[in-house]
């Protein structure tokens, strides 16, 4: 069995383009690199790579991070500028012995060293969206919204068995500069073995850092329970944990691929996941969270699809 | 019960110094952050704060986290230069609603706005044990030996029941400008929740991210082990399982304390670690790694802390 799963509508980018590669039996590592650089590179994916958000001060700063789940190497970088393809960074930062987790200018740096091409990745679409959100700053005194946080995860599970997984995000809308989130933060924003399976997550990366849920969900597969079972229980708990030990909750949303290609979503806003496996064509998912913790799984149209990137191409 | 434990030698002055704070009454916030603001301040520690240790190009960037155990908020910052004490900042950090982790320059003009003194903190003594080691990577041509990352962790329990946790470290000697190791990282470098434990990490931060190690030991002590014993299993299952999958192992130390004033350690190094309690004196301890992933734990003598300050000084 192989197959992979992505976060949000743009996952279904990642997928039809990487999965092919699956089927040819290239390895997880290769899959998850070549569907998140896809991604980045679609200037119309505000949260992400190319065209992604800026911070406070109008700077597009980026974090990403890789996981080889045969020997748990991990490559991340956070708060870096002008970078082409964070994920391929990361990935290779994952190759290295000691230093796998660089910051700003030094992360920049190393990309450099390495020979990854430099991009200016603010656009003119993402400056007039960063305007826009100044002036309303500056008309309500406020700076509540930080939305557009959306992070593109991948994981992936290959022929020969093994996993990896992925992450690229220009993070929080608005951020502080230097501000850093979940992504590349290991246990936290995601994780991988690859004789269990995969997790990862997108939201408020301020309150998903408070708990490695992804490392937990795997550690309850361990224990017997299945892929669902296992993401429902570590994020649901703990989402209500710190609702009653913090009062607020923000936005968690996950994927999970375990190791015999079983997936699994759970979260607590309208959330979309994509999955292409050896027994299912490339697939976007609508999850709608419902009472006590459920949430209701539909197959997305090729009318919503349709809809879905005429709007974020307006 | 209160109580509190913090990683190596140099724990003992801020246990020394912050323990009577636990007598009187004060948080678990306030003693860590006493604690860890005084082996800041102290020149002669060489891999925290004030004469920390340089980065490959002579500068000297610091990593450095605080978690609350009662609504698990959690600052952090990493690559800085030039914070009088990261932890102070890291605690400020924890109280922000969002942008609670930030990076190299932008944690630095947090810190200014909020009004963290700044100073310089790259000492003569540092530098110039930066240009013996160039000197060396230069004659031997390798840079292999990265000794040097000897992170500041403490663990607090007070009268209140609350506990806290923080770290502080300068990182890798001779580190990639931006690296950044385990310290900032919830469940990896660090975790406490008030109501079971806290644990925290030192050792080679690239190995010890591969795992949240800190979190899952809380997880085991909520499922009925003692601290020592949830401390062992988590750390040593995870030495033989890194030592199976990816062929090497740094190292890797451990402090515990749980909710009711039970501390452990768990280490494959020589290693020590500084406690006080309500029933305890302030008492350094020598740990030492045997067969089977045992511990000899002895009570450091005035003789030992006198030749370890002659040493650090000279």
């Amino acid at each position: 069995m192989y197959g992979m799963i992505g976060t949000w509508s743009m996952a279904t980018l990642g997928v039809e383009k990487a999965s092919p590669l699956l089927a040819q039996g290239q390895s997880s590592g290769d899959v998850v690199e070549e569907a998140i650089s896809a991604i980045e590179d679609y200037p119309y994916f505000k949260s992400v790579g190319y065209g992604g958000l800026p911070n406070a001060i109008g700077e597009l700063e980026m974090d990403s991070a890789f996981m080889n789940g045969d020997d748990f190497q991990i490559g991340a970088i956070a708060g870096v500028k002008d970078i082409a393809n964070p994920i391929r960074v990361s990935r290779r930062l994952s190759q290295e012995r000691v230093n796998n987790f660089l910051v700003a200018q030094g992360a920049q740096e190393y990309a450099k060293e390495q020979g990854f091409e430099p991009k200016t990745m603010l656009t003119a679409r993402a400056i007039r969206r960063w305007e826009e959100r100044q002036a309303e700053v500056a008309r309500t005194g406020r700076l509540t919204p930080y939305d557009g946080h959306d992070t593109v995860c991948v994981v992936a599970l290959d022929q020969q068995g093994s996993m990896a997984v992925g992450t690229s995000t220009s993070g929080l809308f608005m951020k502080h500069p230097g501000r850093v989130g979940d992504s590349p933060q290991a246990g936290n924003g995601f994780y991988v073995d690859s004789e269990i399976g995969g997790v990862a997550a997108t939201g408020l990366g301020e309150d998903m850092m408070k708990r490695p849920i992804c490392f937990e969900t795997l550690q309850l597969i361990r224990a017997g329970y299945s892929v669902q079972e296992a993401l429902d229980r570590a994020v649901y708990n703990f989402v209500d944990l710190l609702k009653e030990r913090n009062g607020q909750v923000g936005e968690f949303s996950y994927i999970a691929l375990d190791h015999t290609g079983h997936y699994a979503c759970a979260t607590n806003v309208d959330f979309q996941f994509a999955v292409a496996t050896e027994l299912e064509k490339p697939q976007l998912y609508l999850a709608q969270p419902q009472a006590q913790h459920e949430v209701k799984i539909t197959p997305a149209s090729q009318q919503w699809i349709k809809e879905y990137y005429t709007r974020i191409q307006q």
